[in-house]
């Protein structure tokens, strides 16, 4: 690999190896200002290599692809996600201030891939979990559990790979700004063994809330030092992990005491009707529950909507924290979002 | 994802959607019985797809990559894993008969991604780290444990993700037929901090031997329930791993005591001069490794040099165990190497 190079002023190089082709672009598949431009064609250089230098982009993590004369694929030159249903490229522009998301020599933590049989889906499931750098030294300590999910189109790997969540976790608590905490990351799809589309459910084919209740949270509790309490245990997620978090979380309150919503979750809220009436009883609500976090980023397309959902719920009197800021529908909010959530829950 | 199809007889189905291009191949990276040809033409079909199916294929896991006018990517409908220096499509053709590294409903094994700081690269390191399904439950158990190498262009994944390593040991472990051990999987390139090829040094530029002897081991040591001895401590590789194995653990007897060499790490062996000399004290060598593993396929362009390897340590009266068995220089090879491997080291 010689990945892309990235100069001084965020403006990135790429160049590709297509000898015979007579049209090579970069598409940014995230908005327009991640990448400074939508798309980018390519020009053939002296040397036989397509190249292009981009307009200056935004720090932080943004998918891309090639186009080969119409074909749309991973740039083999670049390290490849797993996101938008497939192996992915992605650009990741450093930024010399914001580091929090950055590795630093400080105590780590592990991430584990935990498989486990799901009777439910009637197949093998992996998920990944996050302990914290004391979980192998302090061997009786019992930790809380966050239950973090990823976006559409993306799998458990989400927020290890392009979300840096460890480091983001470790660099906190090497602070002693956040609760140490274990982090479990499942696949948001589960499909019911007769699902037509088994990689990405949907309605009733994705069962995933019946796998994390039934199978995920006694699997983690059974096979960890965790502290078994609705207390001591939250969901989050982004975009259609946000709307996860908020169904599953809401209706089970039994199970989960802390709730985060990146980026998603809502639609048409009716305060009647939605999320099984909980927001019908405010008292009853702000008791059940420690922490409803919400954040968006400006320049996302839900931003109005979930903003709207917070005016409702500042009106209703319901109990919880908003987080605006620069941003669009990516990664980069996300490392934000979690940062911040992460520093709240569990107190 | 829309993976390739594969029917009974093993013939995959590849489709790609290039519509403005002019020529789409398949281009297998394995020998040609893994895929049935070097590489296949696609013909467009009437729905402006790109499509072929093969000749039967052995089953398997094969690189491959897609050539589109020219270009060389990864196919967005496959796996994607890091081979060849960059992240290239997997085809992993299933087995009826050959079950021994498919996943099974019996206690899992745990996968830990790793970090460290390595002040030699001066440079954060991960590695991946097997513990056996008892780890977690008997918490003051110590375990011996096997460094395990990739191959070269492959990285720390290589062994989980196309060797399913961690399912040959949950398999061999639910049927009682090896030792209960970790297995930590690091880099096996690690560039001198002014080294010009950061992702792949070599020569003086690779500081491996280094760092897992003075950093990765002590790292193990200090985070696990290792049993910390010469004796509790192997290290296997393949292809350039296997060259690492034979160097790293016949220079370093008062670390390793076992050394597992899949398909590599021979050439022009010298009895007086090879491996500083060990095998020209017969007798000592014989009394400090516990096990010595050569294993090949007889597909593999090394083979002959490899079997006239074994024959000489047969002359010496070096004690070693030798596998041939059908295949090539491919992960088929080492998941068996591994199984095989596995149910004698420690004993």
């Amino acid at each position: 690999m010689n990945p892309p190079e990235i100069d001084t002023q965020n403006r990135v190089t790429f160049r590709v190896n297509a000898p015979e082709a007579r049209e090579v672009k970069v598409i940014n598949l995230s908005d327009e200002m991640a990448m400074g431009a939508a798309e980018y064609s390519l020009t053939k250089g002296d040397d036989g290599i397509w190249w292009v230098r981009t307009n200056p982009c935004r720090p932080g993590y943004h998918y891309y692809q090639l186009s080969i004369d119409g074909f749309k694929g991973a740039d083999p030159e670049s390290q490849a996600y797993f996101g938008w249903g497939r192996w992915t490229s992605g650009l990741e522009v450093p930024s010399t201030e914001i580091t929090f998301y950055q590795p630093k020599n400080n105590p780590k933590g592990d991430v584990i891939v935990h498989w486990y049989f799901s009777e439910i889906t009637q197949a093998m499931r992996k998920c990944l979990v996050y302990t914290p750098p004391s979980y192998r030294t302090d061997i009786t300590r019992k930790y809380p559990v966050l239950y973090l999910q990823h976006g559409a189109g993306e799998s458990e790997l989400g927020w290890t790979m392009q979300g840096k969540m460890n480091f983001i976790l470790d660099n906190l608590l090497a602070e002693g700004k956040a609760k140490e905490m274990m982090i479990v990351m499942d696949n948001g799809y589960a499909a019911s063994p007769d699902a037509e589309n088994k990689a990405r459910p949907s309605g009733d084919e994705n069962l995933f809330e019946e796998v994390i209740n039934n199978e995920l949270i006694p699997e983690i509790d059974k096979n960890y030092r965790t502290i078994v309490s609705r207390e001591s245990r939250a969901i989050a997620g982004l975009s259609m992990g946000a709307g996860q978090a908020m169904r599953i979380g809401l209706s089970h309150l039994e199970l989960f005491s802390g709730i985060g919503v990146f980026s998603g979750g809502v639609r048409n809220f009716n305060k009647e009707t939605s999320f099984s009436g909980v927001f019908k009883n405010v008292d009853k609500l702000n008791k059940d529950i420690n922490l409803l976090w919400i954040g968006c980023g400006y320049l996302d397309r839900g931003f109005e909507n979930i903003q709207q959902f917070h005016r409702e719920l500042e009106d209703l009197g319901v109990n919880h924290v908003w987080h605006e800021m620069d941003g669009s529908h990516e990664w980069q909010v996300w490392r934000h979002h979690l940062y911040e959530f992460a520093q709240l829950v569990f107190k």
